[in-house]
């Protein structure tokens, strides 16, 4: 396969953002786009065919991948076409928030011997990757502490909220994901403490938008996860991994390395502002990481399994604050969970 | 009261380091110093006179304050006595591991009508006396989360670890008050998981070495403590502060504000090595701020009760990781607090 | 003019950069590659004619610009037959070393009435646009200093250092450059002290490798550079401009924001290692810029005479090291300054 | 000698802070302090004796060093009459602005065998010793470059500049030593460049208040220092020394390590005030050495050459400014220099 070829559903901001990268992308090509609102004045200077009907996408002989950047409640039917009509298949998170839905998705991939990547693109930051990196060189030894700060600099709006599966869902997924490919081990028990200090709109939703989360891995160690909605200075976004023989910290980005030294202090640059901003790199490189498992026939980076696995914590995290208890991952898994 | 004659009990490590603040101090007279077990060589030039019993201190009129720096076990039985014999009290903490204990040496310290600072220090340092103006004035405006660090360089020897009531009331216990001191608020609720990642020896005392500390406070905000018996780069000791305006942190401090850039990379300073050279002014501070509250006829700035509630904390936060729940800090203090 | 069709005259390391980012900027159409060595691997798949005759470029009535980066001293000749051509021209720093030979190519472009800009790409750097604009807006008030430091990761090989003109005209004409840009004065006197430290082979050709470099500029304020030939931990180029209400400077980009702790100490990242990582976007931005320059017809933002000032500044710098006194560069300049 | 006996002259501002650190060093005794307007709250709680006459101090056979502190115009004739007393003697920077005085003053005291340590107390700051450390053990390799930068919080009152013995004498002396010190080199050349930016009434005085003074070190090395006498956000004293293997750097000291993050940026403190918060722990340092230098017999940190050759650098930089030329230090020497 010298040329992988792939087609999109669906060209929101995310959606945007991947075929912006695909296009300026070496060895693939981007045949058509499924949209049935698609921003005509972006896409017609594009190349690709557009359609409304992602059924074009399936039926297409040419096709080797479909890309997915749908609504989140269409993601698990549309792997499953996907899956049926033999194409390979990178899915945004979340598959579904229903495990046993994102169980048929699965066992639909699995069916049909193709790919799946998850859109767990933190992996694919490069300060993430050096964290990674210092644990499996054994710079820090053995792990013993995970901590990540995760904050927002504004929340959604409150119909996102709504829709959004919860806090845990919806935003702590992405940390949940990151104790496991910083730890290299599965969550055992979580704790969750949740609190509406930002927004009480938040609060009417059932929602929360401040959480601190407590985890125990299988390996012994210990992680924590630091939430809010609302950072007023922007994206925070921290990791920390300390072990028997030290600890490496991921800071945030910054615009400019610049620091201004006036009468009223020494001034720092904020944190980019968002994750536009400041994940750009690891959107691309997580799609160029998906080609080449396409056209080398090597397994994803990120699996469906891993796709399945968060929301099985953030669904314990969720129960841990409402029951106000720990919570076993594998009291929510059941036979789900392997 | 133009000079404060004061008297101390007990000149091993932490009262040495007292001993030697105290001669420097103008407006102090260091009278008597009791400890049977004194070093010679160290006491004999200091001026002060030397007894083994504490009880010459008691009964010396000219003495207005006793410095309580003997084996923790012996401090709610000092008090108790320095109370009645009408004396000020500084005491360092912890009062004692048992509630009752520590009741009863505050109910003695009422009825004399005397001044008692516990000895948490850390509420005396520069830095975290920074973190509390930028709470008070509002820079950060209302809390939303408050996260500490706090990780030994080395764990203690086994049996101090065997003796020292539990790494929640032994080390926690500092971080608990700092928690109430910036927040100023109380601790509703404790969660705490424990692990035992440095050293097995550690956990055949039953104790841990690792942990972290999940609080819910009265203002609804919330708070989270990690703990580790051995940081091998140093004294680890971070606080944040995060709130609706925004967030403020103290770093560890260093010996020198040096960098060294070489082909290996861009090294700093490690953490200072431990609480005698990180905590060394807050020391000073806290011990002029005392004598001060007994010249001036001021309250202190840490009080009794506040000895009391730290050791409800860490009793909550060691029944809480027994039971693996979490834990009210009402059900543990029971009538003991109000 | 909806799109800006441009040829390009070598395609070297910083020629492909730029073929590189032209073939992903919108608006601009790459027509032809002059090169008679071009690297045909990378060259076949581009797109672009390639040719080995540049006057393939001048003759083509479809071309509005022509964008130079062939060897240096090459760079006057075709600058005039561009701009007699009526092409726009964005060239390669330096245009050349005689400040004749630029007068001449200066007032071929004049004559033609068409648009030069000249490759000084750090000033479109993001980190020194920001030290820019707290000059311009006033943060730091009035300018007293700029201190700019310059250091390569490792010298060029000899037979580049022979034909280079010299470190001043070579390295720190950069350098120069960026002092008129942040001053937005000029300069008024140089004094050169050069040493050979890095390597005796580099002093064999009459060269240095190591220099600081003082100047007295026409507002009165005073700017130092100090450059070496080699900083084994990479590419070190940062910016403090002083004035009357404070100071900003710019540090050294780093590949992440990691940082490890060890019992070794506190290790961050390196610097970038060289130009091509460390100065990648303002690559990018200053071809965009000359692109927008051209369609809008718009002067360009770095003009023929700052490619000639700077040239006058490292000859004055150069002729300061040899004759051991300060130099005005009026001087230098004779009739070819005003 | 177990105790060594010292008088004091001079009880100013700097006088004062050496006393008060004196009377808290074990192993001294400070028997008497002359000063004709001694602060009379201060000095009458402290013990020592109190004379308005120098002479009290060096016919006092008890005491064994004379620890001066009066205006520098003193400094000289009171190194004579203490060296002639047979005291060894600390003195306070400058020995005298003309050097035939400083070589009358180090004559005598090599006559009369007795110890001088002058005033250099930063080379007794532990940042810059750590600087030292890195030169010394190789972790830079071969010095290429020294860059220093010290620029006062607020320029002294116009009638002290007057009296100072302009800038270069002023302040750069202390510069002017830290490159001998770290270096281990001699100043061969020196090339200084000065401005008057921060106020035109010091330029009245025939002083200026901003200057770049270049030097070029027997080593090969070159080095760098700016001065202004106004920073407006304190004191800022950094340090860069360069080599073959890297670079170290010394950066400014702040109160705390707290950083407040909110909209408007990331806050970090700023530099200390002055010198007196600045270098207290070097004050106190220097004053230890040469209490040991004197009790242990051993040669004092600084000696009176090191006094000598800062002012023959700064009277090579002022005469460079004047005439607007390099000079060297030996052309200033003359016979004072071997």
């Amino acid at each position: 396969m010298s040329e992988v070829v792939v087609g999109v559903i669906g060209a929101g901001r995310i959606g945007k953002l991947h075929v912006n990268n695909i296009l300026e992308m070496p060895g693939v090509r981007l045949k058509m786009i499924a949209d049935p609102y698609i921003d005509r004045a972006w896409a017609d200077n594009l190349g690709p065919k557009i359609t409304q009907n992602p059924e074009d996408l399936f039926s297409d002989a040419d096709i080797d991948a479909i890309l997915i950047f749908s609504p989140s409640d269409l993601h698990a039917e549309q792997i499953i076409a996907a899956a049926q009509a033999g194409k390979h298949i990178f899915c945004e998170k979340p598959i579904a928030l229903d495990p046993d839905n994102i169980q048929q998705a699965l066992q639909a991939v699995e069916e049909a011997g193709v790919k799946l990547q998850v859109g767990f693109n933190r992996r694919f930051d490069p300060d993430f990757r050096r964290v990674k990196q210092a644990v499996t060189i054994g710079e820090i030894g053995q792990i013993h502490l995970i901590k990540i700060t995760a904050r927002d600099p504004a929340p959604p709006p409150i119909d996102y909220v709504q829709s959004s599966g919860g806090m845990f869902l919806d935003m702590t997924i992405h940390d949940f994901d990151m104790v496991r490919y910083l730890s290299g081990s599965e969550v055992e028990e979580v704790y969750a403490v949740g609190a509406v200090m930002v927004d009480p709109a938040i609060g009417g939703t059932g929602d929360i938008d401040t959480a601190i989360t407590t985890m125990r891995l299988n390996s012994g160690a210990l992680a924590v996860i630091d939430n809010s909605r609302q950072a007023v200075y922007g994206y925070d976004q921290r990791i920390e991994v300390f072990g028997s023989r030290g600890s490496i910290t991921a800071g945030n980005r910054t615009a400019t390395r610049t620091t201004l030294t006036t009468a009223e202090g020494v001034v720092a640059d904020k944190p980019l502002y968002f994750f536009l901003e400041r994940y750009q790199e690891s959107f691309q490189v997580e799609m160029e990481e998906f080609i080449c498992s396409v056209r080398d026939d090597q397994p994803p980076a990120v699996g469906g399994r891993d796709g399945l696995v968060s929301i099985l914590i953030g669904l314990a995290a969720q129960e841990s604050m409402e029951r106000g208890l720990p919570v076993r991952v594998s009291e929510i898994a059941g036979e789900n969970f392997t």
